[in-house]
């Protein structure tokens, strides 16, 4: 699909300030495509769509995910992570989109998961660190996403965590297990 | 078996400086069963054999984890997390300790699980707060340990993950799951 396309299909789905995020989240996932060697195109793609399901009603998520058999244990968490895994499944019912390693980093760039490829670390980042972002670590988080993929990953992963912790809120078991196969590769295990 | 006993079959398993902390957890864990309406005896028990096995050689550890087919996933993660399993083994076979409720109190005093007992989340809880401990935000677990068990077990494990988060290490599945387990307990999930 082309950009341009794409771009039109997204804006009609998200608020000004979301579509704003987007777009900051776009110019970042290409651009580390690029410096990490992974294919930009769907780097762009993906990272168009990632938010396609923001602002669908919570009881609409809540019917895709048990109707098309979604992970079941997303329900016993907070709703926010839900649009990750709906929006994979309606970029591809209704943009048309059926690249699955580009549904993949749509699906995974809320929660992560253990064994990320290299594009669904790109748009998980490119979520983290993308310019309109501000928080306590982000210019950490920058400056690592420009020295090594992992590392910022695990940075991320590893904030997230203390973040959820902060607020005692749970934390869905997949992003426990991102945080430790980083933890792992950079411990050489 | 008799808290002299006890006290001095460990006593001969640990340096002089572990045997103090020993004493300050036993002291705090009795003191916790009270307040909580625990079995004291038990308490007392399981927190004076908890570090029964913290000075085994790590590679008698590998083996009694192997042998015994205790959970496997620990032999991917830090040794430091070994003594407690392999605690509650020798505990019984070397003590005679056979309650299975005080051997339990002992396994998971280090890691922690989802749906720990009363008296398993007092002993972790003691170990965590007794009187020898000294680190920030220890006086904050004091304080929510005075006024509610779940919500000090929480703080616990969130700051234990939090402080492997800040060393990059990785985290025991087991650890992660105590937290949600009491983070949507507090939720009202």
């Amino acid at each position: 699909m082309e950009r341009e396309k794409a771009l039109e299909l997204v804006k009609a789905q998200l608020t000004e300030r979301r579509y704003a995020h987007t777009l900051g989240v776009v110019e970042t996932a290409v651009r580390l495509a690029k410096k990490y060697h992974a294919d930009e195109k769907k780097a762009e793609l993906a990272a168009i769509f990632h938010d396609y399901a923001k602002f669908r009603p919570v009881d609409e998520m809540k019917r895709i995910i048990i109707d098309q058999k979604m992970d079941g244990r997303l329900l016993a968490f907070h709703h926010e992570l839900w649009h990750a895994p709906v929006g994979a499944y309606l970029v591809e019912k209704e943009a048309g989109i059926t690249d699955r390693e580009v549904l993949d980093a749509i699906k995974y760039h809320t929660t992560g998961r253990a064994g990320m490829t290299k594009l669904e670390k790109i748009v998980y980042l490119a979520d983290y660190i993308e310019p309109g972002r501000n928080f306590l670590g982000v210019d950490e988080a920058r400056r690592l996403a420009d020295e090594d993929l992992d590392k910022a990953v695990l940075f991320a992963a590893g904030h997230t965590i203390e973040f959820l912790i902060s607020k005692h809120q749970t934390i869905f078991p997949e992003t426990f297990a991102l945080y430790n196969d980083l933890a792992m590769k950079k411990e050489g295990k």
